[in-house]
């Protein structure tokens, strides 16, 4: 086709769209609004600004300059904060270690990105003890810590400290917008963990993508100027959903609670009247049974739930208490949010209600999301026909860093492959029902082993489970269900109880008969990968 | 600085921000929702896609490639939305011919667009008569009309016969997002037509950050997915402000009223809900005086107002029919929207609240937006020092078609200058106080015209007025007022009791005492521009 591309004058603007044009909306409108962290510290927007700033001397004075990785491992502060917007203003990679993986593999990832500088929490010191001979890159190490300790050996200075001694303007260059801004590392159950990458264009993008979409919604879900945000998925992971940044262009109170203790948090919610924030069940379920719990309104908090499966028992708990809870689909590898299971305003009743929330959602703006067959066709839309999730957004990362296999795997045909298996009803939301690899093949039939645990679930006994399959000569695999019983039903529930609770759904027809597993084993736990998802893979070699 | 740009996977999709991708999501989620056309017409968005669909056969028919420009004159239409579309989305360029100008602007522009294909709406076609023999690139012409008539002479066909004839998939190409998508003509007080220019990335970024700082409003002047929209600044304005393409990102009930009718208007509000729109002053007016204005609830619809300065009187008898009326800044340069006078939600009192609406506003998310003096130093954000408003957006044309000095001027200093003067509050809201060209300058002091006709407006027998500066010996320049008195007051209302009027003014301290015009002068009606604006340059040369 022709090109047409516009003509640009000399001394025009052309606007990269870089982190540091998302300060420029809250600062003018927004100077006073409070950052917040725990029960430590609270300053205004325009004293954050001026940190990004000394911030940025900072850096600089450590050698930090376009191209340089910087590393940080602590837990959801206003320094981590600041770092999401210095570190990529200064043209260097912000990289998030997750301080959940094992000390080796912190390591690995630290030397695999190639970090120049480490910020590290005091809380983290011992692991870095255990790996520091080991790194092969990092040269300048700066201590984060909410109290005076001295510096350990080796140490250039401590944060405050640091910032102190700096002027509180900064010049932050611009430069091309597809430089690389952040860094982080997805855990897979097989393998070395693989770096995703992500560019400020592709962050600003998200940042107003999901923010719009958040927004735009009538009721249910929505995030306006007057929310109190505080992250419950923590900033290591995947930028905090991004929503620190989404925060901050909103110009909105921000809360960040350091390191995750139910009751700290419930007193934060409380004092600092939070309304929204994005969540694992995990912590939800904490927050729900913490001794404290029922002295805390929670009515009116807006809560994403992802991570993992949000079950209809732990959605309905979160609503008694007034919780506006709601899923949203993504990965490390899409940024990460790419649909929010947001309500229309058409009243569904209440179980399709429930069902709604707990669903992946339906796709974020300018998300191009679909399920495909083996063939790459687009599945109907139908609520039915399964297929795996493919993606196009503008902010997935381009690949695995110097993994070009894996990278080519990723975006084979084009579209990103998310690995898992669902399907698209007429009105757009999204069902995942699997994931490729934990399907469960059986008499030439998928069962999807997410519906099966699910069903199992409801069962007031069941306080978690994993379905996997297992090899069968007659049928190739068979469901085998583990399930960990709740304390209080200990010796008092058996696997029958368990099959006929099941044999009535499929015969209410909610599942067929040939998904019903035989064989269930009582266990006491599920393996479970670094960052608490069911470790199948592991569950699969311990049971096969 | 070292480059770093992200490294990109071979099969990666790069996602481009292209028009088209503004249709991934209301396609998903809301595929049944409808796009109205006055009384004639009413379709889901489904059918909107498939029409777009047949639209890129038709022009691809029609010789429209990557790089043609093609026109249109029609009032607000479906077909208008579906020319924003297709038009692009083929690489083409969409010119919107104002329709207003005289018939030798509409030649000039065309001619120098160099239009390819022109679409005409039957109700232009004496226009066309006239212009046709001196259009020097126009080959083709498409007839728009609502009701059947025979093919006039050099016509190809009529747009919804060959629409009909074409299938309703098409496949739209990926290309540069740097590509040129729209083109229309600013027209000043003096000298020919200008042509500015949007890409396609341009327009994506418009629709997804003017979306978002609508919708992010906890109340007032906030947008949803439940809204019904409906434009009443006309499509070949800028875009109708971009408000079509924000509203089909939503997924949001659209309704096009055709020719703007006051009665025809009122009626689509009532029958079709309409919820949000944006007008001009002229037209918010001509709604509320019409004869059957009072027959409808005007509550609850939301009203951007821009073009020209909404007065405080014309505001509060908006907000006493219950309407949510609160003022945009923007021009055509600039795509049009930079700012919004959206309010905050604590309590301003009622003169203070009114004052908020009329005011520029604050900026929209992303927009660097600064008030600078004569050396482009930035200026206090004090709500008193004026300066010139200057922009950066990521959404401004990069210059005007075919005219270097002019693009050089514009973008002087590498900001978009705006030529208005104002002030910003610490809040962030920008208040106008005059064009650069027609600020007054007397003894040494600079006087708002705007200013002073907003209080020379507050008198009730004031129906509309203009200041303009004319030569002094004495103190330089001296304003003169310019005023149409209401019928009802004519021949019983003073200079002396206007000048009285305008010294109560001075005494409270609101103006200063040299800025009340000495010299009024009563006249019939105040020369305009084609778009409705005063043209103070034709009232200068006039009272000179």
């Amino acid at each position: 086709m022709q090109a047409n591309t516009i003509p640009v004058t000399d001394s025009a603007y052309t606007y990269p769209l870089l982190i540091k044009q998302l300060l420029h909306t809250p600062l003018a409108v927004a100077p006073d609004q409070e950052i917040v962290y725990a029960d430590k510290r609270r300053h205004t927007y325009r004293e954050f600004a001026r940190r990004i700033n000394r911030l940025g001397h900072t850096l600089t004075r450590l050698g930090v300059q376009g191209g340089s990785t910087v590393a940080v491992m602590d837990w959801d502060s206003h320094r981590y904060l600041e770092c999401f917007f210095s570190v990529p203003m200064l043209g260097a990679v912000l990289q998030m270690v997750n301080v959940r993986l094992s000390p080796d593999q912190i390591l690995y990832t630290l030397n695999h990105a190639e970090a120049d500088v480490l910020l590290v929490n005091r809380d983290f010191l011992p692991v870095l003890e255990e790996i520091k001979p080991k790194l092969t890159t990092v040269k300048t190490f700066v201590l984060l810590s909410d109290e005076d300790m001295s510096l350990p050996e080796g140490f250039t200075g401590e944060y405050e400290s640091l910032l102190d001694a700096c002027p509180d303007v900064f010049d932050f260059p611009d430069f091309d917008e597809n430089t690389r801004a952040t860094t982080f590392y997805t855990t897979g159950t097989t393998g070395l963990p693989k770096g995703v990458y992500f560019s400020h264009r592709q962050l600003v993008l998200h940042t107003l993508s999901v923010s719009n979409t958040l927004a735009l919604s009538f009721k249910q879900g929505r995030l306006h100027r007057d929310d109190v945000y505080m992250p419950l998925t923590p900033m290591f992971h995947v930028h905090a959903w991004g929503l620190p940044y989404i925060a901050t262009l909103a110009g909105i109170k921000q809360v960040y609670p350091g390191r995750y203790q139910p009751e700290a948090i419930l007193k934060l919610i409380d004092k600092e009247k939070v309304s929204f924030t994005h969540s694992v069940p995990t912590i939800l379920n904490m927050l729900l049974v913490a001794p404290d719990s029922h002295n805390v309104d929670l009515s009116g908090l807006k809560m994403i739930i992802g991570g993992s499966a949000l079950t209809s028992a732990l959605a309905k708990a979160a609503l008694e208490r007034g919780i506006d809870v709601f899923a949203g689909y993504g990965m490390s590898e899409t940024c990460p949010v790419v649909a929010l299971a947001q309500l229309s305003t058409e009243d569904l009743g209440e179980d399709d209600e429930v069902a709604t929330r707990l669903c992946a959602g339906r796709p974020v703006s300018l998300v191009d999301l679909r399920t495909v067959d083996a063939k790459m066709d687009t599945c109907p839309r139908d609520g039915k026909t399964v297929g795996e999730v493919v993606v196009r957004a503008p902010w997935t990362t381009m690949g695995y860093l110097n993994n070009s296999d894996a990278s080519e795997q990723l975006w084979s045909g084009g579209w990103l492959h998310t690995q898992d298996i669902g399907h698209i009803d007429p009105r757009g939301y999204l069902q995942i029902t699997d994931r490729i690899k934990d399907v469960i093949k059986t008499g030439g039939e998928w069962v999807s082993s997410i519906e099966v645990e699910e069903l199992i679930c409801r069962h007031p006994a069941v306080a978690e489970t994993a379905v996997i399959g297992v090899p069968d000569d007659k049928w190739g695999e068979r469901p085998l269900a583990l399930v960990v019983v709740r304390p209080e039903f200990v010796g008092k529930f058996s696997v029958e109880e368990l099959r006929a609770h099941m044999l009535a759904f499929a015969e209410q027809g909610l599942i067929s008969k040939y998904a019903v597993p035989e064989r269930v084993v009582f266990v006491e736990e599920l393996a479970k990968t670094s960052v608490g998802k069911l470790n199948k893979l592991a569950l699969r070699t311990q049971y096969r």
